[in-house]
């Protein structure tokens, strides 16, 4: 194959190809990314602000566009794509302001006797980016690695995901020529296609840091490919795990609402989202409310790819043989790459380390566990895969229970939500969108908020170095006005 | 071998043993560390911060006898330890102040549509600490890295290090008193002895986090052995690397200086500093103006074991089978564990990638470079392994070459002294000791300096939780007083 084709998933019929890049082509493009990195690193965080700003201004300007181009690939919708282009487009925004802050340097300033000791972090260098098939925007060419990267000083080389080729394409072009026509360095961004072409940039010299979101096989294939290397180099994959909610016995009161909102969540986008909860442990008579929302909702999935619809049905036998029970089957039938939404049971016991239902899979199925005693089913929570997020499903502000079953949630989790859904990531800067191994290869590091540029930077600390050899962060005037730590005290400058 | 058997290195006669730990020793004292972590991550900073201050108080009022034990065992001096007894307290102290100031734990709280989310680093859990040789005190049973883990807020495992192995029970005897004494529980510090207990270390599933100071093989074998856990773990291994020095073409003027201090330095504490200057790339005439301040000095080096005074001599002929020519040789004769200083020369072109003579030789052994064109020189340094830190060496703050010489060498190191000497390591908010790989497998820490703490730490969001629901760091009473950053505004609480 030497191609992406993309596919309409409601028919399954080919679209658009893009040709994969060569290895030349993928020297020439790191080439253009190294060319660029220290004038990327040199651009103070504001002017790179007016850069992400251009870039979203013209994603904007698109959107029309680019919604319909990403429909007709992944079969999303209109009104998801249209919302997904505006929550990349704000991201675009939200880390250009955070780079702006300037927090995210950390400058921090101590007179010593050995002269002053002044500490930055500064940009790693290009940063190769391997976006998601399930979000073409929001995790995708422009999305929050992308920016984050930008964000913090780092030009990015973007491989085109093989389930939106022609959506990849697009908001390269779109992106790029805005962040050029803004003052940007022609190699501040780049895009090669296939899989040979991902490869050979993971393991490039001048490639200094990967981001990934994705499967579990996918993101621990690149990160040993990393560790392979001569300079080994970080590997930040964002893994599918298994989300568990765990409701309350009395939050029985609410079961409805809560089954309501579970089917809501774990079928959103076809269950598509890294965030899905597929595991709900729950009181007894929880699997007959959630079976009885399904039932009602009906959903019709239409999976991305026809690798994911087939993964989905095989991911579906082996929750069955690993002990679960088929309480809802819902679609499935409706052509092109449709699958169903699946509904299964399993007892409590079954939820032991290594065992399949404890792992995801990715679409709409999940798996409802009753318990008779919360703390037969608390024990069971440190059995669980680490996981992105979890909830915490109550009866109110008042129950007693609530505490002891967040504590312990927490421990596995790196977010968690309390009566709520972890679908749906707020892009601010307390967010974190990350979680313990395996759920993320690098679980003190987030995706998703602020502290998601702190990924393609490290400290450098300078000693005797008179102020004309230090960087701007650094230098006494400040000129950049960041927040700095001054003799350990924390120091603010008052908005300008 | 069942036990460490302790050495003197001035004479190499045997003294005391310590016995290895079995297996069953190895589970007991992980048990105890994992039954104190929720006591000891689930304490106010500032009352660790009174746990640190407990054992700093305790290890001073026993510097006497802890000073002779460890002289006996590494023949450092008396002077020196005495010295390194006081900055093991001061860092215990220092990193009980940076918890208790509390910024890093880096609350952040947002209203958003989806209610409050609100994040903070929670502590990993139980943390292995393996100490170096050549810092019985500063990196050792209470150094650097066990007192940014307590910090931090984990129960810490120290495995002994065979080098000062009754020193270091005594530090453990010392330091366990005063903490358990201070009101910590008993697991919150443990000590086990042996190669195979320090396997087992690793592997255990209750170890959370890996903090080592030592070789590059001895690092890189304890993160292999993580990397090959069902969950991964991060090893955070500071290393040894060559440490370059640059001069620039100017300082000529004062070059008799230049070569005095790079001798002192490198031949401080026998060479035996992961920050010795291991090479020194000078303009022509450099070499003989370091050979002359080397045989003014005529040091006596004296090394630590048995086993890195032949590493040394085996070290100095593959600098030589490496293209380099012994210039001076001194010392090395007076019995015991003694080994040379040795200085060598070698041409700029020896200076490729791979190139043994880019490669630390542990010990009083540096390399002399010259060139004639400073760029020739410049170039070469982009061959450099990663490195904990470089000199640049300057005629004053004049000095036209000096801008372009630290920002070339910054880009391999992680601090970068000018007209000073790597070797001392301020223990500050701004210091940072690491550097890119491999000087350290994970260069975006430190193993000294305020953001050490970051190292065991993880995020955890929380999504719609209640005040009650939330760990104090997050609650709305801000009752431990901490700087937090609410709807992206840094907020420092007034002293109080």
């Amino acid at each position: 194959m030497s191609a992406d084709t993309g596919f309409d998933p409601r028919t399954g019929s080919s679209l658009q190809e893009v040709a994969h890049s060569s290895s030349d082509e993928v020297d020439r493009v790191v080439a253009a990314a190294r060319d660029a990195a220290d004038a990327v690193a040199g651009t103070a965080p504001g002017d790179r602000l007016r850069w992400l700003e251009a870039a979203a201004d013209a994603l904007d300007a698109a959107v029309d566009e680019l919604a319909e181009l990403a429909d007709r690939e992944t079969a999303l919708g209109d009104e998801r794509l249209r919302g997904e282009v505006g929550r990349m487009t704000g991201e675009l925004r939200f880390y250009g302001s955070v780079a702006a802050e300037g927090s995210y340097l950390d400058a921090t300033l101590d007179t010593t006797p050995m002269g002053l000791i002044a500490r930055v972090e500064v940009p790693l260098g290009p940063v190769a980016v391997f976006g998601a098939s399930n979000f073409p925007f929001g995790f995708g060419v422009m999305g929050t690695d992308t920016a984050s990267a930008l964000a913090a000083g780092c030009p990015v080389v973007v491989k085109a995901h093989p389930a939106h080729p022609a959506t990849s394409v697009r908001l390269f072009e779109i992106a790029h020529g805005a962040l050029v026509g803004a003052g940007a360095p022609e190699g501040v961004l780049g895009l090669v296609a296939g899989f040979a072409a991902g490869s050979l940039l993971v393991q490039h010299p001048d490639i200094r840091a990967v981001a990934f979101t994705g499967s579990q096989r996918g993101g621990m294939a690149l990160r040993a490919l990393a560790q392979d290397r001569a300079e080994v180099i970080p590997v930040y994959a964002e893994m599918g795990t298994v989300n568990p909610a765990v409701v309350t016995p009395s939050a029985t009161s609410r079961i409805e609402d809560v089954a309501t909102g579970f089917v809501g969540s774990f079928t959103l986008g076809s269950g598509q989202f890294c965030t899905k909860p597929g595991l709900l442990l729950g009181p007894r008579g929880s699997s007959d409310a959630v079976a009885a929302a399904l039932t009602a909702a009906a959903p019709q999935p239409v999976m991305l790819t026809e690798t994911i619809k087939h993964s989905l049905d095989a991911g579906v036998e082996e929750l069955v043989a690993a002990g679960g029970e088929v309480v809802v089957r819902s679609g499935g039938d409706s052509g092109g790459w449709s699958a169903p939404a699946v509904l299964l049971r399993a007892p409590l016991d079954a939820l032991v380390p290594g065992n399949r239902l404890l792992e995801e899979v990715f679409g709409a199925v999940a798996v409802v566990v009753e318990y008779d005693d919360l703390d037969d089913a608390l024990a069971h929570v440190d059995a669980l895969q680490g996981s992105l997020a979890a909830s915490v499903l109550t009866s109110g502000p008042d129950d007693p229970d609530a505490p002891r079953v967040v504590d312990r949630v927490r421990r596995r989790v790196g977010r968690v939500v309390v009566d709520g859904w972890p679908t749906g990531v707020a892009v601010t800067w307390a967010q974190h969108h990350g979680g313990p191994w395996p759920s993320t290869s690098e679980p003190r590091t987030t995706s998703v908020g602020s502290a998601a540029l702190s990924r393609f930077l490290r400290p450098v600390a300078f000693q005797g170095a008179s102020d004309a050899l230090l960087p701007p962060a650094l230098r006494s005037d400040n000129p950049w006005h960041l927040p700095r730590r001054v003799d350990g005290v924390l120091v603010v400058p008052d908005p300008t």
